[in-house]
């Protein structure tokens, strides 16, 4: 700590696993082998990494809206990012961001960032705040290896709180709809931010294993928007899907911070099969 | 129409007014005055129009997922596109789409095509079908013209029927929700299909209408999945926000056919500020 008190640098997991050092349109990471599930690194996780790149390029301090296709699979390793600024303006700018490793492109997303108010107050909100979720003392902690035996690393650095209701593939008893609820928080302490919103809307289990496909669900798209500053405390994560047909399902996720306002939105389009 | 009853060409105002000429990574296109409200072309128009564009690049003939960040506000005219192969798949392929108008990038879209199966059946869907909608025949058909005289020239070309449950705002007495809702269809009988859903997903009025906010809307983020076929005859589209805080709202909409399945799922955040 500086004298002044202020942290110099930063010894928290996330901001580490996703430094990126270089610029001004080239820029070089780590994608971190303790961000993975199954030897695959997160999708919320690359969205982070690759947002800071976006940000740093940008020129802003927060993601409003970020939107990602997945073009193949990401492997822990060195990763380049690409950065283009697209538009600069005072109150919003946005940067393009190619992730690659080997040359390869790994994913692509389109960064817009601005700086939010963290005092801003709803001129309008839906009635109902948070949806229905267990308190955190009574949903089950997840661990870093799931039931199948696979290493879910990822738990090591998010701390994560499943509801009971939606808990029901652990014990191989999928609940049948496309929903995940629970808490998040990071496991070292780091406070969420509106970053770590990016992180945060893909930390569950994927909703497809409540339909009793265990099977990993690649994300094709995925869209956030960060609607406030967090404030410190547990994540509520709240995810619900419509549809699974010809192979695909959605998934909407909200989150709401430890005061009780809704602080990102986010949607995505995954791969689900049948076993055969 | 050829002799084996195909049609050959189109004379259908939507095809006419999203073609693109050129090719293989620059096109050429106009963006119809036609389709604008206020004489701003309508952001779901332009994301067709890309992504036409940006499914040409791909090789695929539907739009799965379509993430558009809007950059500068576009104008009816002569307009040039730049499209980029990122991934070219059997399952999936994903262009990157920027339209620009002399010079200046109005838009660009992230585009992943694929096959829709249109016999494709629900492995899982929500229960509950349609939300709630009033019968075509008790809606309000959209006229050409807001109350306050602007112009909405897009109605010549897309037949619009809204609920008057969220209808509100046109005499004056906004409903105070985020939420709209409506039928669709081309005015000229083409058939709905899935790029015409991209159409469909911004067809009605904002939804900030109903908070009495009646400044232009202009979008920031739009994300479009297209999950089904649609049956030719109405689309019914129902459209919902969450917060509208710090100048910023959200609208989610459902698109769902004549048959009742939901053929589309879009999301955008959009700018929204009370009158000063």
């Amino acid at each position: 700590m500086a004298e002044d008190g202020r942290r110099v640098g930063t010894t928290y997991g996330f901001d580490l696993a996703t430094a990126v050092r270089g610029g001004p349109e080239r820029w070089s990471a780590e994608v971190d082998e303790g961000w993975t599930v199954a030897g695959r690194p997160n999708g919320g996780y690359l969205l982070a990494l690759a947002t800071r790149a976006g940000l740093e390029a940008a020129g802003q301090p927060h993601p409003l809206a970020v939107s990602a296709h997945f073009l193949s699979p990401a492997e822990p390793g060195p990763a380049e990012l690409e950065t283009r600024r697209l538009r600069a303006g005072r109150r919003l700018s946005t940067a393009r961001v190619t992730l690659l490793q080997e040359g390869e492109a790994r994913l692509e997303a389109l960064v817009t960032g601005g700086r939010i108010d963290p005092e801003a107050a709803p001129g309008w909100r839906r009635a109902g705040g948070p949806p229905e979720l267990a308190p955190v003392e009574a949903c089950l902690p997840g661990r870093p290896q799931l039931p199948s035996g696979v290493p879910a690393k990822l738990l090591n650095h998010l701390d994560l709180r499943i509801d009971p209701a939606t808990a029901g593939w652990f014990a191989g008893h999928p609940g049948g709809r496309l929903e995940m609820r629970g808490w998040v928080r990071f496991a070292d302490g780091r406070d969420p931010d509106p970053l770590a919103l990016l992180q945060a809307v893909d930390a569950l289990p994927p909703t497809s294993f409540e339909l009793g496909l265990a099977a990993w669900a690649p994300t094709v798209e995925l869209t956030v928007y960060a609607r406030g500053v967090p404030a410190p405390g547990w994540l509520a994560c709240v995810v619900r899907g419509q549809l699974w047909q010809g192979g695909w399902f959605d998934e909407e996720a909200e989150v709401w911070d430890s005061a009780g306002r809704l602080v990102a939105q986010s949607r995505q389009l995954a791969g689900a099969r049948a076993a055969s």
